[in-house]
């Protein structure tokens, strides 16, 4: 079986053409990741993503994370990759270079973590978390917590979770129970259990950070009475090293359908007398914390989605070119020809493939704003590229992990029975996907952030933005000689006016009736990826367009960059309208039927 | 966890309302099919299927069925419920009295296989394969093969299977390479590997009747040199009972991603000198025999599509109606609800229901339509519906599958967190549901034998009947005075034009260059089954304002039908203008791209 290969001739495209490093580079901050610099990190990257995370896939599946009298034990060679993976500075690729960080762009980290996802989605969560304790820490902690936690983090010696579901609340932080009583010496006692906590207990690393929602006890009931706590599996000794064990305990983990070999952890804190715990910030704003972590972990999920389409799209081409079936057909010749030569296993690879290029073109373009709202001198650029950025991470995160489960089903489907013979692989795909639409928020959970806090909240003005900036590229479609481009641009024309009203819609039922547009709300959010994914594509396709006509090199690369566009619009693009009668019309079934007839 | 239930209220309304038993019951040969004796067994059938399959179904996923030295071990409680489901007749329930029977109308054991799929679609496996091995000896079986099959057949006191593939020919039977060499005694000496054997080899009964394709030494190539043999486990022995050991050996089972209950079996044929074999019928014409059972397998597959959604959705409205979490969407109260009360989880659910029923009335159409194009006194009646028939068996297949998968992965993710969790058993039915589109031929080939012909081949016109008598629905859609059946008869509009514009193209384009269509087969297939549920749903909404109108009993049963009909139009329906639009535009992105740009 193959490993992972990078796709980094379509990352180099998207940095040198699409998105381009050079107006990143310009940014306060960025100045050393030059061309140069980051084509040799993703190949770099690519190396250690092929030869070192991929060959481990199988065996994390396989033999997954196993449970001991509160210990886990990783997958056979994750200990050995992780050490690899820290020693090598990967973790503290984009942390801040004052604790240690090598301060790369979003943009850049962006494309290195869809190749950790892709090579081995169930060992990337583990520093995609403790990126998220990192950010907490350096926002929000004191100057003694980001002197203890900061270097040991960004160096990947400890790592981080995230700890906030409990038994009785899951997505409803408002009802979270863990209590933290301040004990008079600027330390916390917890005491609770919580659920589904990702690299919660693990081998790989000699202490776990904890970010721990809690409750101190004369909180206000609900959200609003939420603080945030590190809470160390070890407590650091003054002047370095780890102490005493504290009081949290691994009670299980979860057999899942995917990522076996990322353990999910049931916690108990404080079974002993209570945890010791920092607070992060100040009391009661925790939940607000968490979100600025949550942004970052939600837009890394997206992540999750594309590298994981990039695998199995990668695994089903591999299987597709060398399986001879049947004839060609339409052709004279008995010869056995490869199923690629199938026009229906070519809709499926041309599917996976264009959608995962435009995820990934999005993505980059989210993360390029991203690294622009936070950096760039002008404060209006910044805010204009934040709202942006607030506008796309549902849908990153939300369109992204839907596609990934859709192109991961296609994989399996392109191997035939072959397919669902675990051995093969390609049903693990199907199997790791399938978390990504439910952590960090379901697709549901995005979709009523989209519609409510990036919609309605602004009246559309976010969105009404977006369609100005997509209609500009409509129109340069529309300049060119090119009956293809035109196509295209007819599909984007069609989307646009698909996205509006549905946008209008909510916007006007938002306030009156906010079942109603709650109802659409997961297919405005599939409506506004679809069309946002055919305006990379577009733009992708009017560059290749360019590149053809003034007879630059690589003719196949931009000719199949042509193909795929034109693709992506009357296969993906093309249920735009759609979808947006879904939105307007879409109400009325859900909302009448009565409770008892479901 | 609660146990499956059968949906009896809305088979009711079917065989009631919507595809009248009583026209099939005036059949020749269905007489006995009253409602008093269908009601009857539709209602034991419930018991036994939530009484001894449904519990039986975790157990078998856990367990799974286990190899050792050439034997298979079933799960426990396997057996026993085997010999239940042998005891109480079911296994009869379709077939022939000639040979011990029941002889109920397909429309009525329909829906009770429908039962077994949603309590437990792994065991419903095998005497769905026994009823395909029934099938190919009773239609072209010698007598005396009939005589020494078909009764333990009927009786399920033998299982049968069907044995196609080998390792170098999956959907292209034209590879098949076993051997089957005459020794002039009338048997066969059979020799070569087949492998994906559903029930190859199992513990159920005390034999196992294979059939098998195979080449006789001087046959032609490709599919008109295969022939189709009896290869029993056991030889018969003349006057009843077992003798000697037949050299046919299961030499391991898969290791699969779903229907873990099921073995699937790897079988060498001939490995001490040749497995005894039969022919049925006459030589070289085995694939055309395979077909005919293979279109009821197809229809058979399509059913298990509808009972694996089924099950999914009651799994998601149990769990819906349980889970309590936030408060009610736009109302005051801080109380929390359960998550039934959520729009976009009432959204998933009546897509999960929605289309459920739509493909259970789509799939009783089908099989009434089976019942008078086999027994109807009219040839021409015969030949309409027969044509109907063939038209619809690949939709069935197609589609009803690929929702299954849609809608087992929708109620995973209506679980959140828990729906990833094993024990939970939703995931169970998602890696249940993955194999229905693939085996029996996959959906590429049902879309191909669609567009090729059904379409093709009469140009459309077996679409444009159904056309015609969906229109006819259309028409008094709009005459009724109600706002709500407008809607539905606006999206029904939209999506017959979609229909016949696709339609057109794939009958225009077929002959002068079939990879054109070919890429858009799968969307047509698509298409096809949205705009033929569309059909049924409304029709059964027409029934529904008829019924309220009147006053009748169980409005609240009316009326969801109603929103359900209507969610459907706007949720599904509101697809079909973007399907064509892929068909008609969507060839030349695939077409263009090179192969090595992939």
């Amino acid at each position: 079986m193959k490993e992972y290969t990078a796709p980094l001739r379509d990352m180099h495209f998207v940095l040198r053409e699409l998105t381009p490093l050079e107006e990143v580079a310009r940014l306060p901050g960025c100045e050393d990741a030059t061309r140069e610099v980051t084509e040799a990190i993703l190949t770099e990257a690519g190396k250690f993503a092929s030869g070192v995370l991929s060959p481990l896939n199988r065996v994390g599946d396989r033999e997954g994370a196993r449970w001991r009298d509160g210990e886990v034990t990783t997958a056979p060679g994750w200990r050995d990759a992780y050490r690899q993976f820290v020693e090598a500075g990967w973790n503290a690729l984009s942390c801040d270079p004052e604790h240690g960080g090598q301060g790369l762009p979003r943009l850049v980290s962006a494309l290195v973590d869809e190749m950790w996802n892709g090579a081995n989605v169930a060992f990337a969560l583990c520093p995609m978390l403790t990126r998220g304790a990192i950010e907490a820490i350096e926002l929000r902690g004191s100057e003694a917590l980001r002197r203890t936690y900061l270097p040991k983090l960004v160096s990947g010696e400890w790592t981080g979770t995230m700890v906030l579901t409990e038994p009785q609340a899951g997505s409803d932080l408002a009802s979270v129970r863990t209590r933290a009583v301040p004990q008079g010496d600027g330390t916390y006692k917890l005491e609770g259990q919580k659920i589904f906590i990702t690299y919660g207990e693990h081998d790989l690393a000699e202490n776990i950070v904890h970010l721990v929602l809690a409750r101190t006890p004369d909180a206000p009931e609900g959200v609003k009475g939420i603080s945030l706590f590190v809470v160390p599996k070890f407590l650091p000794k003054e002047g370095g090293g780890l102490g005493a064990r504290n009081d949290v305990r691994c009670v299980s983990i979860e057999h899942k359908l995917g990522i076996h070999g990322s353990p999910t952890a049931v916690l108990a804190f404080g079974d002993q007398g209570g945890a010791v715990g920092w607070l992060v910030g100040e009391e009661h704003r925790g939940l607000e914390y968490m979100f600025i972590m949550m942004n970052a972990a939600r837009f890394a999920v997206g992540l999750e989605g594309i590298g994981i389409s990039e695998r199995a799209y990668q695994r089903a081409l591999d299987y597709a070119r060398e399986r001879l079936q049947g004839t060609e057909l339409g052709a004279r010749s008995r010869e056995r020809v490869a199923i690629v030569r199938h026009p229906d296993v070519r809709r499926m690879l041309m599917l996976m493939k264009s959608r995962t290029e435009a995820m990934r073109a999005l993505a980059c373009a989210v993360a390029a704003a991203t690294d622009t709202a936070r950096r760039h001198p002008d404060a209006a650029r910044r805010q204009e590229r934040q709202a942006f950025v607030d506008l796309m991470i549902p849908v990153v995160k939300g369109w992204a992990t839907e596609m990934a489960v859709e192109n991961a089903s296609l994989g399996v489907q392109i191997h035939g029975g072959m397919g669902y013979v675990e051995e093969t692989g390609a049903a693990q795909h199907l199997r790791d996907a399938r978390i990504t639409p439910i952590y960090e928020g379901t697709t549901g959970i995005q979709a009523a952030d989209l519609i409510g806090r990036k919609i309605a909240r602004d009246r559309g003005a976010a969105a009404a933005a977006l369609i100005r900036e997509v209609r500009e590229v409509e129109g340069q479609l529309g300049r060119r000689d090119s009956a293809l481009l035109a196509a295209i641009g007819a599909r984007l024309h069609e989307g646009l006016a698909a996205l509006e009203r549905a946008t209008e819609f909510v916007v006007g039922t938002y306030g009156p009736d906010v079942r109603r547009p709650s109802v659409g709300a997961v297919p405005f959010l599939d409506l506004l990826g679809t069309v946002a994914g055919g305006w990379q594509m577009a733009r992708a396709a009017l560059v290749a367009h360019q590149r053809l006509g003034e007879g630059a090199g690589e003719a196949g690369f931009y000719r199949a960059k042509l193909a795929t566009a034109r693709f992506y619009a009357d296969h993906v693009l093309a249920r735009a309208p759609g979808l947006a009668l879904t939105v307007v019309e879409g109400a009325e079934g859900a909302l009448a039927i009565e409770d008892d007839q479901l």
